[in-house]
């Protein structure tokens, strides 16, 4: 018998009849005598409509306001759910954040979860009850409603998990699990039955959207045994995100290949080289909240140098348009742009301990062909700036490269 | 300066343009230095949208479960409000029922409000903020989320001006007053400048369904001054419900004429009289949770009496499957029905001390023709049960008989 936290996904819980089907599998967990706590997102598309409906009344809604708009949606899916688990003859209780308590700072629309008074919910799940607790919430001191941001369920379900110390804590979506890229560029993409945290983390930057970054970030931390699910099939393990390595014999170096088609490339050239050159021009950026992602500057000759860096593609023209003043500032020579490229990774906690792994990836580009614009490498991950036309055939160069179709499952 | 409270009903604000209407006659009322606290109802529409969610999963969803979600729809009308009323520069807060906080019992969807903190709010307004209270909601002493039933807004925002001890609570909805009559049956019906607590009582109950009756109860118990106004015109100072009665001479006798079509008749005829027997008739249908409107028993002969009651039309075949039952064990003879009928009343403080109101009343439907089939009184109301196709024609009649159309407004 364990504690088991499980978080259903907006696209779970879509519908009356999906909010009855996952009803349906929460009875089954119990009656092999689990303790249950669900933690479910809004119904699908119904964010959404809260929110257009605040952006009718104002451009730019009051995020005081906004969050006790946006919270509603959960809070009508937990009585919803709890309806339906009574329904399956199961006792069955909601809580919203604030009942809770989930006590979060006042960063009002993003707010962080400070702490979970479980004392409720211990005494619930005692009594046998599935508890089912609105995700997304929270309430600061004084008592004002806080949401946690897009992907928020997530962040909630691991917190609880954490609370509760639970054994375990499953994240329901509409993917089955983890897998070694995405399998609509690769066919032979294979499931993954565990990952690290870390690569995971790598993985969800990267663009592989399964799992909230901060929830990954929260579950390492508080060593959480995350798994993901699917909640659309029985059948499944899934898979789990685990703190553990394991022997690094038996490691695969890569685990995943990730990609990301949505930026794009700067480069200013004629940087003069002395200190504080990057701060000065990274800093113009971050003022107009627009996020860097990769950041490459190479030694310089003759006394300048180039400094290049990626953007999410949307920020591009904006991001061009700061550039220009910078480059008067600074005294550069020219700014490039580039918004037809890709980054494409490679990940894997084995290329710690495996050498040799960031020239196999470019030999197996070359080979096709694929010119490499731009280098970016951490201690778990290999990344390149190509060309985006290359996107998908790198993708599955890649994938064979290191094996992650033939190799068996770990 | 006053302190106010507005009542807005889901029609007032049943579109994002509506809810800006109203902040803009907020910001009016705020603009005369007035401290204000308004309380929004659901959006039109979406509280029946939300049971019947609840309803596609559950047939008898749980109160509880059921409170949680359709509490919902008046917290998302308070985040709306507050936005559009900072876009009208003004500050503005919203709190729910259980925020506030509003106290109740724990009788979930029909909960009572047993007290209100008034000490945020008074803070809030003291610091210039117009503050947003949702209506129809509160919380029980363990932190359940509870319900008021439907029209509770209007419970909330009497009581919470009960608490404040404003000025004056203005309950705003879709028309504006309270009307001698329906104008739809009779074209001359006047609108009252005032009416007593008590007037208001029978003529809501009589189905002049601007007020829910449990509101008027609380405003005078408290003492609060409530006034009807229309939430669509900017003109008119609506009907004021007042406790003080005026000098018994400037007194109109009556002051409107109230009915209802959706009543049916029921006659046990040859009711053993005996000590008990109303009571084990009554209490019989009373556990079926059918409403007795007007109960008639008259006078006995040969040691049996007959026994007649009006229930709500849609209840009528229920209630004579109950009598049908009852019949035998109180060895009755027969039990006759009629739904084709209708309730007329004349409501008004005056006839206190008006002899003759029953007799002026009586006449005028005599000379249309029209056969009282029972009459039910109290000190401020007779009533008339009569064939349902006199309906207008009553009305009209006894609108004319009493000159509520042409009497000067008072």
């Amino acid at each position: 018998m364990a504690l088991i936290v499980q978080k259903y996904g907006g696209t779970s819980v879509g519908s009356t009849d999906r909010i009855r089907n996952v009803a349906k599998r929460v009875a089954r967990w119990k009656a092999q005598g689990h303790d249950i706590v669900v933690v479910p997102s809004a119904m699908s598309g119904e964010t959404n409509r809260l929110i257009a409906l605040a952006k009718e009344i104002s451009p730019q809604p009051d995020p005081r306001e906004l969050d006790v708009v946006a919270s509603t949606g959960e809070q009508v899916t937990i009585g919803l759910l709890s309806m339906a688990l009574q329904e399956e003859g199961l006792k069955a209780k909601s809580y919203t954040g604030p009942q809770v308590r989930v006590l979060t700072d006042s960063t009002f629309t993003k707010a962080r979860i400070l702490s979970i008074d479980d004392e409720r919910l211990r005494r619930d799940l005692q009594a046998g009850y599935v508890v089912v607790v609105a995700g997304f919430q929270g309430a600061d001191e004084a008592g004002n409603i806080t949401t946690l941001g897009r992907g928020g369920s997530d962040t909630s379900a691991v917190a609880l998990a954490a609370a509760l110390k639970a054994d375990e804590c499953q994240i329901y979506t509409d993917v089955d699990g983890v897998y070694t890229t995405d399998p609509r560029v690769e066919p032979e993409a294979r499931k993954l039955n565990s990952i690290t945290f870390e690569e995971m983390l790598e993985m969800a930057s990267l663009g592989s959207k399964v799992l909230q970054i901060r929830s990954v970030e929260f579950a390492g931390k508080y060593k959480v045994k995350l798994r993901v699910l699917s909640s659309f099939q029985d059948e499944g393990e899934g898979t789990l995100i685990t703190v553990e390595e394991k022997n690094p014999m038996e490691q695969p170096i890569i685990s995943g290949i990730a990609f990301n088609r949505d930026e794009a490339k700067v480069t200013i050239l004629g940087v003069p080289d002395r200190p504080g050159i990057a701060c000065q021009i990274l800093e113009a950026v971050a003022e107009a909240n627009i996020d860097v992602d990769i950041i490459i500057q190479n030694i310089s000759h003759d006394g300048t140098t180039d400094f290049s860096f990626t953007v999410a593609r949307v920020e591009l023209p904006k991001t061009l348009r700061i550039l220009d003043t910078v480059k008067g500032q600074i005294n550069a020579r020219e700014v490039l742009s580039d918004n037809k490229i890709c980054k494409v990774s490679a990940v894997g906690v084995g290329m710690r301990s495996h050498p040799g792994v960031a020239s196999r990836m470019f030999r197996a580009l070359a080979e096709e062909g694929i010119n490499i614009q731009m280098i970016s490498t951490s201690e778990i991950k290999i990344s390149v700036i190509i060309d985006e036309k290359y996107l998908e055939l790198a993708v599955r160069v890649l994938h064979k490269a290191f094996g992650l179709s033939e190799s068996a499952e770990r």
